[in-house]
């Protein structure tokens, strides 16, 4: 055999084909999407808010400075492409997380608020009802509430984001599709008009409501875990700042079955950081992320019958890698933040906020300039608040009383923006296109432009399901 | 032959080996980088400042609202990545054009401010000159000044962009290694202390001034086409909106030849866009980049031996498409601004700013408020001058005379803006990852996450050059 062919890879490339080709071999690339190959396992990833701007600003926020070189993330190794996002025409172009959390659900667009129903409020199907039917086990991990809009978009329909209550209801009135359940949520699912929990428990549930818990799961039972009220912790206030990679490790155990399971895992509260403008709770929701593809990878090399996809629903808060005209981003004090700035208002609203205390609380050093921005901060809320508490009971019951600590929380926000010079345009969503990853088996289907829709299209496809 | 392997189509992949195989067929895909064999053209794109918010923001200004669907944009059909971008590691993660050029064209991490020389200040190869050696004929086609940082980058070497006059010289005096120049730049080859035109002249090149010339090129004979100052003419304001997609179609038409070319082709006022925060000037510099890749897909479909790659060196402004909480953008406003704001700027500080004659100079309906705010803008303006003009000579001499055009000018940008939902972070660069686009010969091995250095590695492979 000569050199030339001894370097030859022979590999299948199936065209304008229906039949089904199964293969031992990793070498087969570029499978169409007409192929009906499907992987047992698929995890499909949603993380919340994540623009290319929140995957980029990762990257310096682990550059490990003593190297030459700045280190390659996870989501640099299985980068394939972009999404668009846009929602149904009636909606404009900035989607809402349930319409896009529809349209990589069930690759429709739908508009803003619509949970898993079309623009005229019918439902439609999703993957996972589908892979449901196909008999694969299912899961969704959130960090959110459970019934919150991407995991609802899964799971169940309704024609508004909004009705918490009854979309918690109908995890269980429309039949329960989902084997596990892991995220937070006591306050849906315990009610003085109803206690899901207990209904969940009769039907042959396992409940559990901590983290501890969750290494003891008995195997084949059906898991439903709520950790929290509403949301489950900021990462940063979390006793397990790695608690979406926890529960993503034990949810890709309790599935493992014959016929494969479906996993929806939700990074929800990078959009929560988007949306209160704040850097530092989103690197450490991003952290959770990482460790939660890391794991990933792991389970994909262990079981190459796996497909994990990884994209956002849009971007969040407009964030910017730099910002008022200085060309430089300054992660490093990132690094020092151990609690959320929401936590760290509401300790230094209680501290008499000297220079030196301040810096105590941050755990960086403040400037004195710094430390009288907060002590402003401090004042001009004790000075709304008076205000507030002067007015007749009439005025008050007009408006909230003014918060101390959001006059706080704000000012420290702002602060650590100004040392690491990051830029916000927004508290909402934008419309930024956000990138694709894929890794494991079929995982080339996702390369390039993509539209949300095409996400939800491929795994249909990929499931058997003809459109 | 069974129906299974007449849908088979038996593919190529080279794996781990060096050596070349010439083929025929389109159908051989993921041909790794250790592929030696050359496109005969290649066509390197740089859309200066193009973060991914200027190409999704396109495709919205480009939507035809009477459709269903959102149309797809040249862009959309050719992208393949996303590249970082930050620059040597003194220089911090946001790099600056000549750093983020030097990385693009010469596939090294150098310090901000530097032409195609290292950290230590050594000149290094560019593929421009690789391509040159090689035997290729080569060019550069930049809407800016044909010596700013972007062009210099694959032509020169200098320790510092500003040097826009050594530059030019350079140019001629380091060996001529270009054989098509163009783009604006009068003020740099016809100064006083040297006339670069006439040497070009002297040295056989045909000089043309103006864009009629350019369809009256004489074939073989190189050429130097400059057209204005400084910078051409920003897109809205120019006779031909359209004229780096006129001199791109002028420049492939004239370098083709049997040994083929490397072209270096830039939309730099993109970036000039973002730097002003100007959304109406930075769709209509997309808008001749569209153009200009939509033609190049023509151009590879008539000449498969080409590779063209768009990308850009960084993303400016801190554009966000949407901004204030609002999940609105609203780019259709953006048709009907038919001359750059800086333009319009100037026509609006010479009238009486009535609600009416705002409304005509700006070809859209302003409201009582809108205009209430541009006439407090020449207020604002004519007060400031009037301070500047009371003040002594001595202190009028420490700074400059305020300009009622500058305070128009921001003020019609920000009522675009504001009109739009469009957001801002920065007067200057960003560092968010930027997209990749390729088509034709090779473009598959530009794929996934790259570095901006890759780009230039894999450029220089495919011209034989060994690392």
């Amino acid at each position: 055999m000569n050199k030339l062919f001894t370097c030859i890879t022979i590999t299948l490339a199936l065209t304008a084909c229906n039949a089904t080709v199964k293969t031992n071999t990793t070498s087969i690339t570029n499978i169409p999407e007409t192929s009906v190959e499907t992987p047992k396992n698929i995890i499909m990833v949603v993380a919340d808010g994540m623009g290319p701007a929140y995957t980029t600003a990762y990257r310096y926020f682990k550059d490990d400075k003593t190297t030459a070189h700045i280190e390659e993330t996870v989501f640099d190794r299985h980068l394939l492409g972009l999404s668009s996002t846009y929602p149904a025409r009636e909606s404009g172009y900035i989607t809402d997380s349930a319409a896009g959390a529809t349209a990589l659900s069930a690759g429709i667009k739908t508009y803003n608020g619509a949970i898993a129903v079309d623009v005229n409020k019918k439902p439609v199907n999703t993957v996972l009802q589908w892979a449901k039917k196909q008999g694969k086990k299912t899961g969704v991990v959130v960090t959110s509430q459970v019934n919150h809009a991407t995991p609802a978009a899964y799971i169940t329909h309704n024609e508004s984001r909004e009705n918490y209550n009854a979309i918690a209801d109908s995890y269980l009135d429309n039949g329960i599709n989902t084997d596990l359940i892991l995220g937070g949520g006591w306050k849906y699912f315990i009610r003085e008009d109803r206690n899901l929990v207990s209904e969940y428990i009769q039907a042959d549930f396992q409940y559990i409501d901590n983290y501890q818990a969750i290494s003891q799961l008995a195997p084949q039972k059906p898991v439903l875990g709520l950790f929290a009220e509403v949301g489950l912790p900021a990462a940063l206030d979390d006793s397990n700042p790695h608690r979406l990679s926890m529960m993503t490790k034990a949810a890709t155990s309790h599935l493992a079955n014959d016929n494969g399971f479906f996993l929806l895992v939700e990074a929800s509260q990078v959009d929560w950081a988007g949306h209160g403008n704040d850097i530092a709770s989103a690197m450490a929701e991003m952290d959770d992320l990482a460790k939660t593809m890391e794991y990933l990878e792991l389970y994909v090399k262990n079981n190459p019958d796996t497909l994990v996809v990884l994209t956002a629903d849009h971007s969040t808060g407009g964030l910017t890698v730099a910002a008022n005209g200085k060309y430089i981003w300054q992660p490093a004090l990132l690094h020092q933040i151990k609690k959320s700035p929401k936590t760290l208002a509401k300790q230094l609203a209680k501290s008499d906020l000297t220079q030196n205390e301040i810096s105590t609380i941050l755990n960086f050093e403040v400037s004195k300039l710094e430390a009288q921005q907060l002590q402003q901060a401090k004042y001009k809320g004790f000075e709304q608040r008076e205000k507030y508490r002067n007015l007749s009971k009439t005025a008050q019951a007009k408006m909230k009383e003014p918060s101390v600590e959001k006059f706080m929380h704000k000012a420290v926000k702002r602060l650590i923006d100004s040392r690491t010079n990051t830029g916000w345009t927004s508290g909402g969503h934008t419309g930024i296109d956000v990138p694709i990853y894929a890794l494991g088996k079929q995982h080339d289907i996702f390369s390039g432009q993509l539209d949300n829709t095409d996400i939800a299209e491929k795994l249909f496809s990929l499931l058997g399901k003809k459109q």
